[in-house]
């Protein structure tokens, strides 16, 4: 039974319902694929990460958005 | 100083603060009776996740839930 | 900068250097597929677990192996 | 590329984000002195928990708190 | 589908394979009686962490034993 | 009782215990100096990874470090 959790902070925009699901799928049928897992066997659990609460390169993520939006038109830090 | 992590998929209906507290004292009563743990060094942390981000067989917890309660008087999937 | 932690029981035939290889290439182009994730910010880590500290259905998994190799040929029970 | 989690019972006055982005700094600057390693590699995730699903000494921390600050004048217990 | 994680820093005298099973059979019956969680759906994952690798008060745990053994005839610190 | 997990890849040169002692020193002083934490109550674990496990930009680490190594006399690619 393997067990996987996902640790993603969060986006401005938000991850949607469907793509944590395509996320879900994806995970269980690598799992089937390379381990031959029963899919019903396949636990996967999504945390979601307040920006302010993750940090990378001694900076909170919140800081790191608002200089790259600053310098660029913005985009995805991760 | 055992830790021990649960981790729930959040249900319709809430886990209650004493169910909570149920939880805790079991878990530290068992840490003592099977190991000998002192009480008061054992730590627990529930965490409950929202069945949008729980997926179990390939599918988020929200979806399975959603078949249950069609197909029966539904009940927790888990 | 997804984290995905992958935890398995550990098998008796061990899982290769090659299936992790593919379990951290699988899940890296899932993030950047679903979520546009750069791959470089990607970050797996597998963790293999001794089947005598799993336990599934109140029971070790050396437990149910040896349950399931006793009444047939056997296979993963994962 | 070391991965710190922090994880944290929610006090009654929260944790600040200058105090989180402190904590991100100070754990990033410790890898880098003790294990030279590269700041940017760095990742740090606080995480921080309801007091009621927090568990110390077989009880929930929401009880431990009620009952410090009925004998004292309160004070973290932690 | 509750999971539940317990970590312990590895002790002089090992845990053995009985009482990880007890506290496997434990924790699930646990989940039965304050949540109706069916006992099939409930993974429990034990962690035994090197006591070089855990602190408690500033300092790691085979400092804190061995002091202890100094002083008294020793016993478990946790 | 803040909880610190510290996740580190492991490194053909092993982190020693000197080091090990020095992060836990080093966390748990942060912990006190930032949020008044009571040193005795913080509880620190590292988790050292086989770097077959750990997978960044899609590769095990054990490959980036093999490539490294060829084009440079190596160092840590954390």
């Amino acid at each position: 039974m393997p067990l996987i959790n996902i640790r993603l902070a969060r986006r401005d925009v938000p991850t949607s319902a469907q793509q944590k699901a395509q996320l879900i799928a994806g995970v269980t049928e690598l799992m089937h694929k390379v381990l031959a897992k029963r899919p019903e066997s396949v636990v996967v659990i999504i945390d979601e990460v307040d920006p302010e609460n993750w940090g990378e390169g001694g900076e909170p993520v919140t800081a790191i958005r608002k200089r790259r939006q600053a310098s660029t038109s913005g985009g995805g830090c991760e």
